[in-house]
């Protein structure tokens, strides 16, 4: 079982892997081999369902429970961060709080076709994806021990991806990670003070200003952050308010999936296929709808490197002015 | 003038370069280009001296002001992230909070000789360095638009390094960075609990339980933290408490370069050379001694990936349990 640590001095949690412990050896100079490997067949094709561990949930419009035939399938990560399995059991030492490793980590394999971006997928496609994720999320909830998912994505090995084959994963924790409690705690406050939504006010000044928006449509902005950490970062959230993402109704998902497809070829075509991340940041699991936070989607091109600067402030430099970055986004033909 | 923005959501600080912007043709595909210029003289090595911007201080102990014959030198970094004229000109967009891109950022070059880490020198040359960035912050402390300051390093592309050349860097900003003033917050809501300062009862608990020792000299600890983000990271503090780096005695300096460069050496020679960032985190230079905040050295070997799940939380795996990499720090010969 992984260990929950908190840092006590900033305040941070950070899993441990008591039992897949890596030995030093095992860390090659410079860290993770380059290029994925190329000799061994791609567990998330079809006819390698037996590779992952036993399906939890797909889409599947023929074919046996379990074979091929899906259009996209949840697995658990056969490498899990955290277990599902056991209780909580917090505990301190001495200083230092603990507690078990329990949670849930699964992986969306979006297509069977060997696809390496999100953008190889139709707008259809990508639909069907964000309906998984919503449907993790329902299902998640109903585990009383988990109270934060985070959908995420990884792109390319500088982005951290151990496989080629597109997919997202889902990891549920028990506590709320502390960067999300960091923007809660600040909505929050906003809330109190002026009785709306922070994230409400944003879209409607980038909307107002139009200099960050990359694209526009009925339910949806797609924008570069004002205080972007990298070049081409860029949000994309809905024009009202919604706290949860599984509460997006699925009627708008056609279009979320066409501005978040679209977001993602612009960048592609803007930048030359950069590796990228991105992620869902919503409410927590066991909140009710909240009247000072608003899901978003963060999407973050992994051209920069981050240095000791970064590592020691939490303080980014960006040498492309997100006012910049959207004028070549919006140019982008897509 | 660089653009200090805040994000709203999260109350970070963002240095936007809107002058020296790059364009997005100049990333190339998946980033930096690989490896260090070869064909092009090293600009920190001897003979050179004119291809920096004028130097601010210099060990010298022979020959002319800005010449050769030094030992280490400090220069402004030629690219800053902050400029050291102007006032900080504070102002709001909309929702969104401004001000000048106000601040110092220097360099310091520790050896004349080409080495690639702080480990080809010795610990006379490495107490000397150490000397070096306490005189800068002593020297900075004297302008008052500038309240933090930040020592680190990046050793190796993959830590962000541009110079292969052995370097320290410096910046100082006008603002608090949110990781810092988090930490602040925590270690005195600590002291005001208990009228002890955190960290100094992490040295207390560390070295009575010695699980994570790497090193315990008379004067300082060298240890795996708790709750250790990434495998190996090691941090280096003294025993004693002292809010700022800058007020530590000449005569502690032999014994900290003798551990700092024990802990790297450790490090190099468990990991095969990594590449690396060390940082040190003090108080705010316009603080008065604090009671609740000691300084200390973070170092953070970089040999596993940050992907979507660690930028979404600030949440991080680690697969190396810091008491079984602590083990094998103590087994290193050095």
């Amino acid at each position: 079982m992984p260990e929950l640590r908190r840092d006590p001095v900033i305040g941070r949690w950070v899993i441990i892997a008591v039992d897949r412990v890596r030995r030093p050896d095992e860390f090659r100079k410079n860290g993770a081999p380059e290029g994925f490997p190329k000799d061994q067949p791609c567990v998330f094709c079809p006819g390698n369902e037996h590779h992952t561990p036993p399906e939890i949930m797909a889409i599947r419009p023929e074919g046996p429970w379990g074979g091929s035939g899906w259009k996209a399938r949840v697995v658990p990560n056969k490498f899990p961060a955290l277990m599902v399995e056991g209780d909580l059991g917090k505990r301190g030492d001495g200083i230092y709080d603990i507690m078990n490793g329990v949670g849930a980590h699964e992986v969306i394999i979006e297509t069977p076709r060997h696809e390496v971006s999100l953008t190889g997928l139709s707008d259809d496609e990508v639909r069907d994806v964000l309906w998984l994720y919503k449907a993790r999320m329902l299902d998640l909830r109903n585990d009383h021990r988990l109270v934060f998912a985070l959908v995420f994505k990884n792109v390319g090995e500088r982005a951290g991806a151990s496989q080629e084959h597109t997919h997202s994963q889902i990891i549920v924790t028990p506590i709320v990670p502390l960067r999300v409690q960091n923007e809660l705690e600040r909505c929050k406050a906003y809330f109190e003070q002026r009785d709306r939504c922070m994230l409400c006010d944003i879209a409607v000044q980038e909307l107002s200003s139009g200099v960050r928006v990359v694209l526009e449509t009925p339910n949806f902005v797609t924008f570069e952050p004002f205080a972007a950490r990298f070049p081409f970062e860029t949000h994309l959230m809905p024009k009202r308010h919604y706290s949860h993402f599984e509460m997006t109704e699925d009627g708008l998902l056609p279009e979320l999936a066409r501005c978040l497809r679209s977001a993602l070829l612009r960048i592609e075509r803007a930048v030359d296929h950069p590796c990228y991340n991105y992620l869902i940041h919503t409410s927590p699991l066991n909140a009710a709808p909240l009247p000072h936070y608003h899901w978003h989607f963060e999407i973050i091109p992994r051209i920069t490197r981050t240095a000791g600067f970064e590592w020691g402030t939490g303080f980014y430099i960006n040498p492309v002015p997100p006012e910049l970055a959207a004028q070549y986004l919006r140019e982008v033909k897509v």
